[in-house]
């Protein structure tokens, strides 16, 4: 077999054999077919596409391309181990507030996450905000970890799909990352190589997404639900807004801050209108990840219970148990709207300058581009251009207002937390044209306001 | 600028600009960019086409990557410097007839050739089977030597066109090659390069040549004309048939040994049927070149000298000064259908053994596939898998019947020469696939017998 008439037949429209894929997905890994082979062949299947069989194959054999991870040792009977993956985003801090959740009320996680790379964040670097906390502890650790606690958040294994891995940095440099199918089999070899029973996937829409149109967005969700049964593992997705940023704060330490404050709501806060889109997608993902691991099948008492699991700080502290089993630093902070002392992750959030940022002109923000935060976020030097780059995890942005706020001129919209000024200067270009004011009757402020969060939900 | 935009701009069917194209061929030729990136823009112009601007910008980046040579000194007032070249094909030494007879008349050339690579020879091959022969002299000697002799023929420098060097192995790598717009850019980059001012394009069509139908050969004979046009040389191309081999030999050594006969012919063998193929070839760009040279525009006078040139044994006089102007051994032979002994080059002819192939069954020869019969003498030691590979250049085929022609089961259709037995069974399998043999009448064979070998002429 060569690799020649591998691109070749991909390049004229035939459909590849399972061998033919198992033997560019190993002769990849092994380092035994060069880059610039690889990089023509995901060139052309990025343009002509890939059968529903190409695509079960290039996904199983990259899921097999080293070692898949057994979790049998922490399973409990009738209950099954859930994964949950986010497509990323701006803000997204869904992972860090719904997987204390449901952890503490007993399903048992362990997760692997990523690293931010250009204008979408990664929970992992997220985390590393916190003072201490180790993202690379072995994954047998990690294990003994969930049979303690019911829960681990750790960086994706350099162990397993060792495939996908070399695959996609390829990807990341020859401008072919955004196809469904390449997408589709590099999130499912890797979920599948995790060892999980069932997944549910967070499949992101938006500027701030890969997917920019819901049509795109159900047909990645169908294709990687297709993948995940066709292995024998239960998949679901929801679909989720990523039109504007996520919450209220963008960044690093900013957002493990909107995680603490979300998981110490009260009553009033957590069902308040400045949180709802938060709120909306972490009770949908929540309940939904509950019912999948066999806890309990009934959506409404799931509902209940994460209500209930956040105002008695049950889900807080599953938090803090996290953390501080992965070393975090941990310190006791006075929480003003509860009157009382807390213990609370310690953050590298430090920043020498803070801008607020204006309103231009009076009426209702129309729009927030998400995609041009999360390059605003890069510029400030909070994200990474290269895969290499170093971040700076406390450098942000909060946003005061969003969209179908209504604005006077000159109101603060967010606030610029930011340690360098020159790289300020160069945030500020994105951040300029991302918001969009203009003056519409209550009517429309209204439709934007509501706008639904959970566009679609994918089960076959 | 990055290369990265430049690719995903190719891959989302956008044209690219003067500056990015400029951008990525001067990048690569310099090392800057690398083969990964290369090769997946490859792709996407391989599946997504170019512009005609495009391809034009992409032909004079590729021209200009290096030196362009300047002939200024051979230049004759009134007569124009004309380069010929063959997309290549099986038994197709016709460049090898041609310039001895050109120049014989007048017409002043300064050749540079490539080598043979898959199923296509090369000129420079077939010259390296004469003992001696120095293909690699500096191009200031070659160009001395076209003022003494009216004639060089060397490899293609490696000083000019070096973008084209490197973007053509990458694309032999990639399944890449076979693009119109890759091919004329490549083509006419190196023709532009070397600084002729008339250029004539012999683009071959069928089985053993890269474009399979007549249409693909007049789309690419179009491309690669305007773009000469554009450059502000005069560039016509002539269609001719690649579907047998061309000829009656195949091989390196042979193909030589087929110009001596030819250009020793006397007036029956020359205008005899057996020949009918090459005759029509050689008269028809000889006349072509005369004209485009200035030396004659009158194309019936130039058929009438060229048949002169070679009855009077000019043409072949002047090919033997340039074996010897080159280092080309030459011996002292007898030429048995002219009595005499005449100079001959010593040719690296010897093989171990022979083998005849006969006719399986009755009727006549309907077609020979000249890309298996290529691909029959790469297996055979004759040509090149890979670059770096050597080749034994006494080994091949001499065929003593072609299409169109009856046979008798049993009748030898051709002679296989070779040196290595082994190698002999793997050069079988494709002969024996090659020749297709069926029973039909009259007139069909006469049909066969009598199609034309000249199938287009581009001037515009």
């Amino acid at each position: 077999m060569r690799m020649y008439d591998i691109i070749e037949k991909k390049r004229d429209k035939h459909e590849l054999s399972k061998e033919e894929i198992e033997f560019f997905v190993n002769g990849y890994s092994k380092g035994e077919i060069p880059d610039y082979q690889m990089s023509a062949l995901l060139m052309a299947i990025y343009l002509n596409g890939m059968t529903a069989e190409e695509l079960k194959d290039l996904t199983f054999a990259m899921t097999n391309s080293a070692k898949v991870l057994d979790l049998s040792s922490i399973k409990v009977p009738g209950k099954y181990i859930v994964d949950k993956h986010s497509t990323g985003g701006v803000g997204d801090k869904v992972t860090l507030i719904v997987l204390p959740i449901v952890a503490s009320l007993g399903v048992g996680v362990c997760k692997m996450s990523g690293r931010g790379l250009g204008f979408t964040g990664g929970t992992v670097d997220k985390l590393e905000s916190i003072v201490g906390y180790n993202v690379n502890i072995p994954i047998n650790d990690a294990i003994d970890q969930v049979r303690d606690i019911g829960l681990c958040l750790i960086a994706q294994s350099s162990e397993i799909a060792i495939a996908d891995k070399k695959i996609y940095a390829l990807r990341d440099t020859t401008a072919t990352v955004e196809s469904i199918n390449l997408i589709a089999s590099s999130i499912m070899s890797k979920k599948l190589a995790s060892g999980v029973d069932r997944i549910l996937l967070d499949v992101t829409v938006g500027t701030g997404a890969f997917m920019k149109n819901l049509d795109d967005a159900r047909k990645l969700s169908k294709t990687m639900v297709d993948i995940g049964n066709l292995a024998g593992v239960q998949t679901k997705a929801v679909i989720t807004s990523m039109s504007e940023p996520l919450g209220r704060n963008v960044g690093n330490a900013l957002e493990i801050k909107e995680v603490i404050s979300f998981l110490l709501s009260d009553e009033e806060t957590l069902f308040s209108d400045e949180i709802r889109d938060l709120r909306e997608i972490i009770f949908e993902i929540s309940a939904q990840m509950i019912k999948m691991s066999g806890v309990c099948e009934d959506m409404d008492k799931n509902r209940e219970d994460i209500k209930e699991a956040i105002l008695s700080h049950k889900a807080y502290n599953k938090f803090i148990e996290l953390v501080k089993a992965q070393g975090g630093h941990i310190c006791s902070a006075y929480m003003d709207w509860l009157g009382t002392n807390m213990d609370m992750p310690v953050l590298n959030d430090k920043v020498r300058y803070l801008k607020e940022i204006h309103a231009q002109s009076s009426g209702a923000i129309i729009s927030i581009d998400s995609r041009r935060i999360g390059e605003a976020l890069v510029a400030l030097g909070g994200g990474r251009e290269r895969k290499e780059d170093n971040i700076d995890p406390a450098v942000g942005f909060e946003f005061a207002k969003k969209v179908g706020d209504k604005v006077e001129e000159g109101d603060t919209i967010l606030t610029v937390l930011y340690n360098d000024k020159a790289k300020f200067e160069d945030a500020y270009e994105y951040i300029e044209n991302a918001i969009f004011i203009d003056k519409v009757d209550d009517e429309v402020t209204a439709s934007l306001k509501n706008k639904p969060h959970i566009l679609d939900i994918i089960t076959e």
